[in-house]
């Protein structure tokens, strides 16, 4: 059993050097925790739950969110703007993220990209989101959040 | 004038060490050189220098640039859109970062938030950046930039 980890362990680390590029290989265990606490993000908002949502951001007057209305600061103010653009279930529709890619920045920090769809009865509005994590000793959190609507062609 | 300097690194630590929250307090020369390095780009955006401008970027295949048309990837990639979106200098227009807000993750990498604006003969578009830099051996580079134009009001 100890073999099979090690082997694991070996394979990883292979892989991680064959990464090209000064990007740090980020660490199975940091990449599955941002993942996890993505879906539980997506599980929380297609209950229609805005607050177990907001567990995902820092929960701190600092925290930032960008957009095409600008810079929106701190937690309650993140969580106010969700409530008013999102009212009830019919504008939250069924929320997926998807291609996401998690890239370390040091030890305590990552860098997240994806894609966001929404589908509702009567559109599938939809873009790409980055999203800056940081570790703190409760867990990974969002400290930044840009997100875009993609552009109707 | 040692002591002016121990004092000067004396004042700039007690700064840090009042601000609140669990952000790191980024050294003076971080929060300087990327100034510089957002400096240099608007300035040579504005001599009509794409190719300069693009010297503030990760020159690699990794580079991601997002926003409301998607995620481009790579360094070439990214200057051929700023081309195509920019063909001239009328186009190009007067470029102005403002409130520009540097927070260090870790002691190699940092996350810049801004806002742009153009000015140009018919229109005055702007919006807000998200940067995520990183400290390469021959200085900081951004490895992604998400760019968002603000609603029309």
């Amino acid at each position: 059993m100890q073999i099979r980890i090690l082997s694991s362990f070996i394979v990883a680390a292979f892989a991680c050097a064959l990464l090209a590029g000064r990007l740090d290989c980020e660490p199975p265990s940091t990449n599955a925790a941002i993942r996890s606490l993505l879906d539980e993000q997506q599980a929380a908002w297609n209950r229609g739950d805005v607050e177990e949502f907001m567990n995902g951001y820092w929960n701190s007057p600092q925290l930032t969110f960008a957009g095409s209305s600008g810079i929106t600061r701190g937690w309650q103010s993140v969580m106010a703007r969700y409530r008013k653009n999102y009212p009830e279930a019919a504008a939250m529709g069924h929320l997926d993220f998807s291609e996401i890619e998690v890239r370390t920045l040091g030890s305590d920090a990552a860098l997240v990209l994806g894609h966001w769809q929404l589908k509702r009865d009567n559109d599938h509005p939809g873009g790409v989101f980055t999203l800056v994590l940081q570790r703190f000793p409760e867990g990974w959190r969002i400290i930044h959040d840009h997100t875009s609507a993609e552009e109707k062609r």
